[in-house]
């Protein structure tokens, strides 16, 4: 586990299913950059469920260092605003920002173009690790919603692997390099 | 990316999920061998959702030089009738022709085998890339049919992979080779 | 294929998804070790479907060699009782154990803990072969028991990874190595 891209300010796309072991990775390669940390986090509590598990995480992240951000839809202005050389920023995750997006009933695609270009514009200007998650490898969804959901997820992961430095797959907490 | 068995008439099997960028890798991968380039799309349109998806992937190919044939079921006698040192056959996609067998009340497993069979007779007589997808990497179906369907599927990857000479698993629109 | 970490008494993940010849490699790479082989069985007929499932995979072990051992629940112990230098040990599957486990109402992390615990203690006394389903590549399921148990089985995934000297993941019966 080198820093390759990120030393030098480059993107990292780190992908996984759920439990992968794919958020302890980002932060693990964002703590070995040795820059400040800060943590982008796109989490919305629908319900009690994911109430408790993102107090849970922000608790875990708590004295480990980081400055969290809590944005649900605006990541190309956090990206425009935030990225820089002296510090490392994490976005967890992409695929609750889609999720974000559909709900709020937003362009999903005008938005992810308007990542990607806010990334490229910004390329070298400091590391970003991006965090997703794989969603599919399974039977096609029932419900329309969960198959544009699954649509504009894979999407934006072709779009963003395609600017980035590096994209890794973790599965059982272990990476697998497809790029980089 | 080489064209390595492809080159010599060889079979490539091309795994991936939901907007993997599977079928553009595919693509690309048909387009590198220089040879007249014949598509066989196995889909047929259920729905509005789906003639929609159908038309604009035949708008895309339309410019860039395809020789579409339509064909939900008889792959294999396509196979003996269209595989020839002069073209590259393109098969998107696998997981389709499944369940256009299944909706038919077709023997799926003897037509797995039928293709298993045309594709080995054939070998080396030109390039041929199957598509299809992964779909066996969620949980459990709730209904017997998408149960019948995955383990279906899967077992189709796993009689053509053994036949192939390359075997690629697309995520985020960059290949894994897992053979070849 | 070599035995590597199994022929000095290690442990060997197999994550694969439905339908991925995980099983078939798993029992390949148990009887490359010229060892007696024990198949710990830890599923369950909870319907017709399964038994006939249940009862075709023993009859295609049966003029194999194996040893069978059926224990859906009592894993950690049945490590510390079988584990020996003179045979290898194969779990098909954690899955289904943590299936089990769910249904009879135990305490999954307490579980999966005791395995762990008696995995690292019985290091080196003979190699174990344990096949478990990826199964969080899907979209989110609708159902809190289902997320529970995907949350469950990656977490499990990754403690395993963590000890074994060697983790594969089975794709259309190929394998592609996470660690060793």
């Amino acid at each position: 586990m080198t820093t390759r891209g990120l030393s030098s300010g480059g993107l990292c796309l780190v992908l996984g299913g759920a439990r992968s072991g794919k958020s302890a990775y980002a932060e693990r390669r964002a703590a070995e950059t040795g820059l400040d940390k800060v943590y982008v986090a796109t989490s919305e509590a629908y319900d009690e469920e994911m109430r408790e598990r993102i107090a849970r995480h922000k608790a875990m992240r708590a004295e480990a260092g980081w400055h969290t951000i809590e944005e649900p839809l605006a990541l190309a202005e956090t990206m425009a605003v935030e990225r820089g050389g002296d510090r490392v920023i994490l976005v967890d995750c992409l695929t609750l920002w889609v999720t974000n997006l559909m709900m709020a009933d937003r362009d999903v695609e005008a938005a992810a173009s308007g990542l990607v270009e806010a990334l490229s514009e910004t390329t070298g200007q400091g590391p970003v690790i991006l965090v997703s998650n794989e969603v599919g490898l399974g039977i096609v969804p029932d419900n329309a919603m969960a198959r544009a959901f699954r649509d504009q997820a894979g999407r934006l992961h072709q779009q963003i692997a395609s600017i980035a430095e590096e994209v890794v797959f973790v599965a059982a907490g272990l990476p697998l390099t497809l790029k980089g």
